[in-house]
């Protein structure tokens, strides 16, 4: 049992500190899906294993096929305690278009963006290092107190999670024995608003495609063969714009199997939370829901599916002009999940449906990028209740427990492949601009999810 | 009078030499729309102002607000010879993608790509430098045999056809009484096959445009917000898929007005040229014509206008994958026109037909890439009848008078602004592969094109 009063205390002095070790992170361009970057991804997980290791951690960086995972072990000084696993992710999105940053995405630095408002700046800074760092500065707190932590705690950073993670489920599935805890802290997810913890139950499971037409064997000049060849950007875009009918509903062959209608009470209480599409979407420009059609926000971004391309590219798209018919025109798209659909049969589903839609003479080609199901967390849980008061002590609201519109992969691989449930907890906010230019996790979110930590922690050991 | 037996032998001897000269010009990498090689744009209109003056024309580069043209002036030895305007333009199509040339594309060099048949590769070589060529080697010859030329001829050469030749018409006007002549030589089209000439006689128009579709005012995960959130890629998919019906036809209001249906005899003395869906496409990996349904290609390619989307890009397109929901999407769009369809009327309803599909929460915008009407040339004029002759006389086969699918808006601008009609005659092979990569001309195109010229010249001379 530990007084946690002055692990809190010293949490609030050794901030600035903890700041520059965030910094020193952040600095550190680990951008997974680009092989540019493979050496600083590298470097990431070797400054997080010092890190650790200076912490009393027995931690080392653990080779993959891909970007290398971090793996420590902690022992915990309460009896009866339960074993946590930690899980982070110290890889980042790129930074393109890059004109458009404010500051040096590699650069971070803190930034008053209203009367007693300050950010920091950078890539990463909320997903995931910023939130990462929040649960290793509340260790480094408990060790600089009492010299330890009162559970025992194994902690797993990966560097593949904005990459489709390849090397995840070989390395769980091979380190099952080591890895397996009585369940997991996952620190990647958000607040409700930024007076408001949240504890998130329920997850979108993701499929990601990309798709490749090729018309003919090369790039053709649109005066001599346009109107007779085919032009795969017609292709492409016929099967992009099938996709959703007039009412906003996905037209794959069974895509709606086993995606159930949220409970009548379910949708009340999220009524309640007045998040509506004038507040939601009215922050970034928007004001009318896209989706299919009668269904509020939250329940479009937390309890349905979606298909939405996320790049598209073919034929000239530089300056100025050019008169020609691709050979070759691509997409990538992805699937939000809910409920109990099913990854491999979307895939397919998914498949068919563009195969159908492509002429004889043209061909297309598939390259696979992640699957994931959804998930739905127990919402009665010793130790999410636990959580949630411990969270409900440190901020000005009591948490909530909510839905999330985002794929968490590694939750459902801690339930494959460690038979483990999540308690996922985080400290981001709706307008941290992740995977977009002028990323920034709040101060508060960095200061009081450190305290955060240290009160689920204490909770935990009890 | 002149002899042309010597004039001809002289360009058979010096076909070497000529074949240099070629290489010199097509190593300067002029691409026009690209403002990183203007500089190049310049370097080739002055050696080709060297070489005029070096063949006794009075050449100068003449500067405009893009790159600048090239006019030199030569007397003629014949008396009422017709005083000719020759034009071609020394700007080439951007190289992208550069990965897929087997060559430099800016270090020519002579392949043989079968028993006998040698080309020459690199950009440009076909469109339009090699053609340019034919007619200044052609020059060339005359003077080195009989000190000059028969007939008057001002030559005109352009830096920007490729990027849609915003500096022409200020320039044809600003110097009509300069440029004014009887009649235009243009040497920018092809051979009916490798055995037969053609003059060109209708060329479609066109109409270019970039659209950029705005939805939210950053980029957003696709997690928190997709199934809420407006993705411009889906608005510009639906918008591009819609331009044509299950029949191929362009459904834009009014797209056809002024498009009249082929008489039956031309239909019948273009299917004699027995150019089928199976010879033209099967060459370049298609066998299926994708245009409006029931004609065939050479009436889907000379006499119906068409709808093409000549690039497309928004979201993320590099490697790997990211979860973005785009905040622009644009294309890059292109209209061939036909008979009597209206540029400006064409591009005002295509905009029209945008917005009315543009979500009211996202915007669009629009950029002219450049318009020019179709043109239909007189089929007997005293000109086209010699040039036919003279033709005829080199090749294997009699010359075809045929139609174009391609634009070559100077034609009209000629029309428009010198009262001039022009004879369209080159020497470019459907499979040149122009604006493409691996783009080649024939030798026997660069030989026979100058000993074409030589008997051009002297047949317009009589």
């Amino acid at each position: 049992m530990t007084d946690i009063a002055p692990v809190l205390a010293n949490a609030d002095e050794a901030l600035p500190q903890s700041l520059e070790r965030l910094f020193d992170l952040v600095r550190i361009p680990s951008i997974s899906t680009d092989p540019a970057y493979k050496a600083d991804c590298r470097k990431a997980a070797e400054w997080l294993t010092k890190e650790l290791n200076a912490l009393g951690f027995n931690a080392s960086v653990r080779d993959t096929a891909g970007h290398p995972m971090v793996v420590g072990h902690h022992d915990g000084a309460a009896e009866n305690a339960p074993h946590v696993l930690f899980y982070g992710h110290y890889d980042v999105q790129p930074v393109d278009p890059l004109n458009l940053w404010e500051n040096d995405p590699f650069e971070p630095a803190i930034k008053e963006i209203a009367p007693g408002r300050k950010v920091i700046t950078g890539r990463g800074t909320a997903d995931d290092k910023g939130q990462l760092m929040t649960f290793v500065e509340a260790c480094r707190a408990y060790k600089a107190v009492h010299g330890g932590l009162p559970i025992k705690v194994t902690i797993l950073f990966e560097g593949e999670e904005e990459s489709g993670s390849p090397s995840l489920k070989p390395f769980l599935e091979a380190n099952a024995a080591e890895l397996k805890c009585d369940f997991a802290l996952v620190c990647d997810t958000g607040m409700w608003d930024k007076d408001t913890p949240a504890i998130a139950a329920a997850l979108r499971g993701l499929v990601g495609e990309e798709i490749v037409v090729t018309a003919a064997d090369r790039d053709l000049h649109s005066g001599l063969f346009g109107g007779a060849a085919a032009n795969p950007i017609h292709v492409l875009t016929k099967v992009l714009a099938d996709l959703h009918d007039e009412t906003g509903r996905i037209t794959i062959d069974d895509f709606y199997e086993g995606v159930e209608e949220t409970p009548a009470n379910i949708k009340a209480s999220w009524d309640k939370l007045g998040r509506t599409a004038d507040t939601f979407l009215k922050d970034v420009g928007l004001s009318i829901p896209s989706g299919e059609q009668g269904r509020s926000v939250l329940e479009l971004t937390w309890a349905r599916p979606t298909a939405e391309v996320n790049g598209i590219i073919g034929g000239y798209t530089g300056e100025g002009f050019k008169t020609v018919i691709a050979s070759k025109a691509s997409a990538k798209v992805s699937f939000r999940l809910v409920g109990d659909q099913n990854p491999d049969k979307i895939r397919e589903n998914f498949r068919a449906f563009v195969r159908a839609r492509i002429p004889a003479d043209c061909s297309v080609e598939f390259h696979e990028h992640g699957a994931s199901p959804a998930i739905q967390l127990p919402y009665d849980s010793a130790f999410l209740t636990k959580a949630k008061t411990a969270l409900s002590d440190e901020w000005p609201k009591p948490a909530e427990v909510i839905g999330m519109g985002g794929s968490i992969p590694i939750v459902g691989d801690f339930q494959t492949f460690l038979g483990m449930d999540s308690l996922l907890v985080g400290f981001g906010l709706v307008d941290d601009r992740i995977h977009s230019p002028n990323e920034k996790y709040e101060l508060t979110s960095f200061h009081k999810g450190i305290r955060s930590w240290i009160r689920i922690i204490d909770a935990l050991a009890k």
